[in-house]
């Protein structure tokens, strides 16, 4: 049984608590939160597990094999730091650290201990993704024009940063996974309405050469609840819908080709194909289970989790050329004032 | 009775062609097309009309006081600006010309002729937008915080500019109608999967100072069709989806308050209101006919076009900023093969 | 060229005229119509076309062929036997009559004539139609167990008869069509809330048999347009949503299987069967255009129509006993009070 | 501190204890189910519940008041029997028994114990119908017309009664409720086709007289999952879609008026108004918990609860004229073969 303890009972601890003891292969020694109140909550619910304010009683105890972090982002790096240090595995919630610089040093730390670092990009652990990665793959979608997201909601703000580190880690999860390329510029747009240093609404525009791009939309103020992607390919297009509680994936064997040759003379010519639309069937399942079920797996038979240290590490680099882009966009309209 | 000559008569001609019959005031003395087939039907649909392959026998002709243009764009400036030059009064389709520097040479031209020019921002006059703009006005929605549109579907590719020119000049205008102001900076995203050098997806951030922002998101080559905007206000939230037959305009009485005071110690507090949602009921009508009659009006009584010249050219200029934009970056992205 | 007489041009008869205007083997010369309006709107449309107050012209132009009856249901049996009689081959817009006696009576007569006899049973033209009759047939669907069908909006009043003779034609020609079977019993419910003495929302109940049954629901008082028809079948069930512009048919991969084996001591076993969801294309095209070509088909080769007087006769008779349900109910409701 | 013991702890009885436990005003003492390994589960969740497999030590523990039951229906009454003979207060799952005979000797014992009887129409205690009596009562709609109900969806069969004993008491409870009538007649339809005794879809009628009527609809065989009540009044209509996660209440201000005077000569008129639409907004909360929550003050204020046993019996009257439908068809039938 590996024992692990887990940092942060607030919004997303208690489902990687509950994820853990439900598992056979692992059981929930301690959790650490500042907060007096969830700890007792937890104790409630799970009367066997140690509770404690301070995280090192958890990265001293020498019992537990495995660590997770789900705090507020500014402190992952340090947790997660410690944790590797005394020989922990760890699992940290997105995005890994607040920049790349630190996530470079917990890959290296984890390549020196010898230990697994993961973080939970858990939509990659979706029934939904895993379908779509399939389908591309398969070839299914012909060659990848373009893909479209929009993650809109009202609601959630966070007073510390902004909504591209808030909602941006999953869809830039989700577009780098699929592509499997990481982009060769990015750019960002937004605005800050509420709180005047934290952008409430943003875009981001991610250049992967080759005419692929990807266009990523997020708000904490739109009025529908609407997380949407679109992959465009040359051959069919799907569309991505996590909002539906069952048909999440329409696959449209639709298509526009190009004229077969060129001719001074010749006018121009497309050829539109309008087909079938399928709406394969999505296994359920909890993804978190999912996620940290292949977490434990990684650590008993020596793999690479799909969502690495690298893979944190990508994303994060995304996220700090959107972020660059906004803070001189915010520098400069100070200067206009 | 006001005679009306039509050049063009391809795809949106015969609307104009058979809402100038319709109309009591007017009636279509001629159209000129350079394809005889096009003519012949336009012959039979309206025997009394004269149509030829020669735009100049409507130009030339002293009886025609009007002149509608629904021709290439590239056409546009070249016969508005002959239409002017012999006192007609001039309605050109959407965009107003090729560039920002030929709509000013057409504003001047009328104002020195004292001859009416109109464009086409059909959208301007339709029920919906006309709804929306006097919500706006009357304060319903608070301050507004921002715009988001999106313009999605398969096909109707054009051969000689790209999707920003085809489908943007709708929204733009929206969006500046709207906000009554122009924006002080424009960027534009896109690429072009079929023709090498005509982006067939795009995307545009206008900034207008002071958080208020835009965002316009056009594609070819999108399996849903989508023309929806979305207007956040401090106070309530307006949807407009153009795709519903019946229910265009959702009015949602929900927001986001910031903290009423800032305390070192305290927590952030933004209080949310979910309220009801309004389904305004929309009038039909064709606004192509309160278009033409809107223009018929300002002739006859020397008014100003709601979609004037200068609207024409604040249009314009956002599109070639934008084009700008992309052009960069094709640039570039040919240095980097 | 076959010479078509239509009589009636209020609501569908235009379209009518129109279609066998534009097909290349048929002419309109005559058209007849007790308003002067209609005829003079017709008449700028169709300046060839010889118009009258008197249907007469029509049935006894020994030149037309072929006459199409659009006027109100209670003239239609008088209409179509004096045209028969005439020698003419007759096109009757649906219901055929007013009566399964009246619609027997038309039958012997287009027999004695050896002339055509069709209703105007317009759906089974449709593309939708035809494709789930073709995927009925191919066994997809597996055994049929029902049909459920919803015709509901705000609107159209008629004031000689109920909702059933405007709204059920349609459904009951389609599921007629589909289960290639008469109902050994049928069941109507209603109530009259506008217009005392008309059923202005009423139910079909249809027993086919062998626990096969279809139920219809119409209603001139919903605020929502519906017209949606679910069939379910032991291997899938499909869903046929009209008012979809685009998506109208939807095949569902779902099932129910009862157990394999009775045991007194075994528990009830059912597997449920959720599969993917297709959505088939479909080709557009004007159904009226696809049924009046039929029937100049049927003439010029000595085919039985689709909806010939038989299938007409078989709706009408399905009609009489809903109709002399509801008549019963109000009888008895007229009683109790 | 009420102490509550629960009989039956399979689909829904697991929400009536922890709604119970929840409250601050009663605890679960005790639960009984047949089945040994849901006991087990309960005392995982709940350590200090005493649980058995026989429901006779419920009944006998003098400690307990109130007696929640939610058993298979053909357990209800002599369990509720032995409950109010014990002078416990009874809640019963619904429907409140299986025959009428057997509601009203629970009223009857109910009343000689002077002890609460309480049957679980749900639905009554959502937000979502509590707002539609309220927009009835005050008289928005104008006279209530008709009401229209769907429940379909694939799954969920019973083997020991069919879909209408399953599924109907939701509907029929609320159509009573927001009617504050009985219907004078009840009229039902229905085919078997998994199992050749059980209807898995069945539709019902109900006639209040005055025209006004309800018509409900069930199926276990339905591809789609549909929950929808259209109330159509004079002056409004109200569609009420519990499928919808947020927005589950449609006001249309639509409406038809019938001519205003009648006269010989003139055509018949009605005025169709179109207006807005409203969805207005539902506040959220369990109706479990709101619905123990009145039992419970029922009984310490010593009030009539809003679904006792009365209105357990009409359901039930209902139900039972509808089955009697059914088995006088099911019995036609067998004759037929």
């Amino acid at each position: 049984m590996i024992k692990v303890g887990v940092i942060g009972c607030g919004y997303w601890g208690p489902n990687i608590i509950r994820n853990f003891s439900q598992m056979s292969r692992t059981e929930v020694s301690r959790v650490a939160d500042l907060d007096q109140e969830r700890l007792a909550h937890i104790r409630k619910l799970y009367p066997f597990v140690q509770t404690s304010t301070m995280s090192q009683e958890i990265l001293s105890d020498p019992y537990i094999q495995v660590v997770a972090i789900a705090t507020p982002i500014n402190t992952h790096f340090e947790l997660a730091r410690q944790a590797l240090e005394q020989g922990k595995h760890v699992f940290v919630e997105k995005p890994l650290a607040s920049s790349s610089q630190q996530a470079r040093e917990l890959i290296q730390q984890a390549r020196k201990q010898e230990r697994k670092l993961m973080v939970g990009h858990t939509f990659l652990y979706t029934s939904a993704v895993r379908k779509i990665k399939e389908i591309i793959k398969s070839g299914e979608l012909g060659d990848i024009y373009y893909i479209n997201a929009q993650r809109l909601n009202l609601g959630l703000f966070q007073k510390d940063y902004n909504v591209i580190w808030d909602l941006a880690p999953h869809d830039i999860s989700i577009v780098l996974h699929l592509l499997e390329q990481n982009p060769v510029s990015v750019q960002s747009f937004g605005a800050c309405h509420i709180n005047p240093a934290i952008e409430d609404v943003a875009t981001l525009s991610l250049d992967f050469g080759n005419n692929l791009i990807a266009f990523l939309q997020m708000s904490w103020l739109d009025p529908d609840k609407v997380r949407k992607m679109t992959v465009v390919g040359s051959e069919k297009m799907l569309v991505y819908d996590d909002i539906q509680p069952a048909e999440k994936i329409r696959i449209y064997d639709k298509g526009v080709q190009g004229p077969k040759y060129y001719d001074s003379f010749a006018e121009f010519h497309y050829s539109y194909k309008y087909g079938d639309i399928l709406i394969p069937k999505i296994d359920g399942g909890e993804p978190l289970q999912t996620e940290l079920s292949h977490f434990i797996d990684c650590i008993e038979q020596d793999l690479t989790p799909l969502t690495d240290g690298e893979n944190g590490l990508q994303v994060l680099t995304v996220m700090e050329q959107a972020q660059s882009c906004l803070q001189n966009r915010r520098a400069q309209n100070k200067e206009a004032e």
